[in-house]
C-alpha cells in the first residue's frame, strides 16, 4: 500500500509534466549545450528559454537565473563567493539563528577562515526586526543572509523589510528561499534580494536541479571553475533534463499559487486546529505569516519526535521531525531551541507539510493518527516512568 | 533527420536501460534518502546499492565512492578540498598543461590564493614521464593533478607510474579521469590514485551526475556543506535518479568494455587510416595509448575549426573542433599548444569520437564526408585567398 506522503517540505515528486517535459532530454536531444553543431545548440536553445521562463516565475530579468546542481549549492555559491567579491571590504557576516544548515555550516566553514559571523536571535515566531539588523550592522559587514521561509517550523519572513535596510547601507543580501519559491509569491525585485536560493524538488521538480538568482549588475565569481558554463558563473555540462523539469515545475505551481494555497492553508487549518486540542501540543512558528499546508508543532511528554515519525510511518504517513536533512539526528533542533523551546520540548517537534496530492480524507485520517499516535507514546512513556506524568500535565496546561 | 552523433566525448544519450531504472526515481520512489519513514529509506538504499555498484565497477571500496553533480563539481572538491586539507605542509601544486578547464580555471583560481602551481609539459604524444614529475616535486608539494585521459587528443596517460612517484613521497594524487571511466578499464587501487574524478554523461549516464573516488582513510573537507548528505562529504538533497542512472551507465559499459573497445577501435582506425591520405592532415595524440574510438586531427590550411564543424553539420555529422565546453571560443586550443603544434595549427583541430550507436556505414559516410569538406574549405580560401595556397602546400607537405 501507498503511504499517505505529508513531508512535501523534504522532498516532492516530480509532478507529471515536467517528467514529460523532460524525457527526449535524456536519449533523444541530448546534444552538449556547448557544441557548435545545430544538435547541442537544440540543449542550448531550451537552456536559455527555460533561463526565461524561470525568470518569468519570480520577476527576474533572464540574465539574472544560473542553473546550479541544488538549493545548497546555490547557497554555498552565493555566500563564499559574495565574501570572496568582498573580500577587501571586510569580514563580518549577518546570519540568523535558524538557518537551514546549507547555511549554517557554510558559515561555520567561514568562521574558521577567519570570517566572523553574528546570528540573530528572531522572536518565538522565528521573525527577526529591522531594529535587529540594523544594530547588527557594522563598518565591515559584507553580506547578510536570512531565510525567506524557515523550513523546520514553517515562517515567513519579513525580508522585504530586512533588505531595504541592508541596501541603504550598500551590503550584499542573500535569502535562502529554498522552502518559499513554488509556495508563496515570490518577485525577486520587490523583495529587493540580491541574491536568492532556489531548489527545484521541493515544488515538484527534480532533485538535482536548482537556481541561483543573482541581481544585475552584481556577479559572482565562480565557486564550480571549468568551462565556462552559465556565463562563466558555473561550470559543468548542463543538467539541461534537470533544468528543463525544474522550469517546468517552478511554471506549474507558479500558476496555481493562489488557488493551491488556498486549498493547502485550509487543510492544514483543520489539522491544527484538531491537533492543538490535545494537551501539551503547542504550534510552532508564525501563525499569520506561515508557508501554506505547513503545520508544524512541539508535543511535550515524548521523549524523541524519532519515535512519532516512526509509529506515523507503521500507519502508513510520511511526516517529519523538522528538517530533512538531519531527520535521523538524535540532537534538538538547533531552529527550536533558537526560538525559545527547551531542550526537550525542542527535541519532539513535528513537521507535516502537506502537498496538492493530500486529500481532504488523506488528511483527516493522518490528523487522527497524529492524535492517536501521540497519546499511545505517551501513555507508553508514562507506564514505563511514571514520574513524568505530572510534568507532562503541568507543561501542558501551561502551553494551551 | 536525425544527424549522425560522433562526439560521444562531449556527451553521450543516456541508455535504455539506464533510463529504464532512473524512471520510477522522479515520482514514485522519491523519498528522501535522509527521511527516517521507510518511504524515505527505499531512497537510501538505492543510493547505498549504487555506491557498492560503482566501487564495484572501478575496484574501490564501497566507503571510497562520493557522489556529485558532475565531472567539474568533483575536480573542484578534490583539488580545492586537498589543498584545504594540507594548508599546514605547502601550497605547491603540480599539474600538466593539457588539463580540462575544470581543473586548469580551478588551480589559475588557487594561484590567485597563493598557491604556486608547476605545469608539466607533455611530450608531442601528450605523454608526462616519471622523472619530469619527480623533478618537479619539492618539499612543500601537496598535491599532484594529471588527468587520466586527454579529452582533445585521446591520449591515455601513465598514470600508475605517475601516482606510484607521488605516493613514494606521501603526496596526494588527483586524477580528472572524466574521459576514461567507461571506455578503458580502471582500476583504481591499481592505479594508485587518492583521488579520481568520474562523470556520468561520459558514458551514457545522465548530465548532472558525477563520482569523486576519495581513497580510505583519506576523508577530504566538504566543499559543498550543509545537511552532511555523503558521509558529511558533500551536502545536498542526493539525486536518486541520476545516481541510479550513472550506476547502471558505468555497470553496462564496464561489463562492455573490452568488446566495445575492439569494435570502436576497429572503426576509429580505418577512418584514421583514411583521412591521414588527405595532404596536411596529422594525426595528433598518442598512436598506441588512446582512448577507443577516438579520432584526433589537426588539418593545415584551414583558418578555424569551427568551419570544418559547421560543414560537418550541413552534412548531417557532429563532431568537434575540440574540447566540448570551449567548443565556441575561438581560441587555438591550449592542449594543441601545449603538444607543440603552431598557432595555426593548434587552432583547427578536429576530434570525431565514436560510440556503439555508429554502424560502419556511419563511420564510412562521416569519413568521406570530412574528407570532401576539408577539401571543400580549402579550395574556397585558396580561392579566397590566392597567396595561403602556397603554404597551405608547403606545411601540408612537411606535416605528412
Amino acid at each position: 500500500m501507498k503511504p499517505i506522503y505529508m513531508d512535501h517540505a523534504a522532498t516532492t515528486a516530480v509532478s507529471e509534466g515536467a517528467l514529460q517535459e523532460m524525457l527526449p532530454y535524456f536519449s533523444e536531444e541530448y546534444g552538449n549545450p556547448s557544441a557548435v553543431y545545430s544538435y547541442g545548440q537544440t540543449g542550448k536553445n531550451i537552456v536559455e528559454k527555460c533561463r526565461e521562463r524561470v525568470a518569468k516565475c519570480i520577476g527576474a530579468f533572464k540574465t539574472e537565473i544560473y542553473f546550479t546542481s541544488c538549493g545548497t549549492e546555490s547557497d554555498n555559491w552565493a555566500i563564499r563567493s559574495a565574501c570572496r567579491l568582498r573580500k577587501d571590504k571586510g569580514k563580518h557576516i549577518i546570519s540568523s539563528e535558524i538557518e537551514h544548515n546549507a547555511v549554517r555550516r557554510t558559515l561555520e566553514q567561514l568562521e574558521e577562515d577567519g570570517y566572523e559571523v553574528t546570528y540573530l536571535k528572531p522572536n518565538k515566531d522565528g521573525q527577526i526586526s529591522v531594529e535587529q539588523l540594523e544594530e547588527a550592522i557594522r563598518e565591515d559587514t559584507i553580506l547578510i543572509t536570512i531565510m525567506l521561509a524557515n523550513n523546520v517550523v514553517g515562517t515567513v519572513l519579513n525580508i522585504k523589510e530586512l533588505a531595504a535596510a541592508a541596501r541603504k547601507r550598500r551590503i550584499l543580501f542573500h535569502t535562502d528561499a529554498v522552502q518559499a519559491v513554488g509556495h508563496i509569491p515570490v518577485n525577486v525585485h520587490q523583495l529587493g534580494v540580491d541574491l536568492l536560493s532556489i531548489s527545484g524538488h521541493k515544488f515538484n521538480g527534480p532533485k538535482g536541479s536548482g537556481v541561483l538568482y543573482c541581481r544585475i549588475p552584481l556577479r559572482l565569481p565562480a565557486y564550480l571553475t571549468g568551462g565556462g558554463q552559465e556565463k562563466e558563473g558555473r561550470s559543468g555540462t548542463e543538467n539541461v533534463p534537470g533544468i528543463v523539469g525544474l522550469t517546468h515545475a517552478l511554471e506549474e505551481n507558479t500558476k496555481n499559487l493562489e488557488e493551491n494555497a488556498k486549498y493547502l492553508n485550509e487543510q492544514a487549518d483543520r489539522m491544527t486546529k484538531s491537533i492543538l486540542e490535545l494537551p501539551g501540543v503547542t504550534q510552532t512558528g508564525d501563525k499569520d505569516s506561515r508557508l501554506p499546508g505547513f503545520c508544524s508543532f512541539v508535543v511535550d511528554g515524548i521523549q524523541h519526535s524519532v519515535l512519532l515519525v516512526n509509529e506515523m510511518n507503521s500507519r502508513g504517513v510520511c511526516i517529519s521531525s523538522g528538517s530533512a536533512c538531519s531527520a535521523s539526528s538524535q540532537e534538538a533542533s538547533h531552529v527550536l531551541l533558537a526560538l525559545g523551546y527547551d531542550k526537550q520540548l525542542a527535541g519532539c517537534s513535528v513537521r507535516v507539510t502537506l502537498g496538492m496530492d493530500n486529500s481532504p480524507e488523506d488528511v483527516d485520517y493522518a490528523t487522527q493518527m497524529l492524535k492517536v499516535s501521540i497519546e499511545k507514546i505517551r501513555s507508553e512513556q508514562v507506564s514505563r516512568a511514571p514520574r513524568l506524568e505530572g510534568r507532562v500535565t503541568d507543561i501542558a496546561s501551561e502551553n494551551k
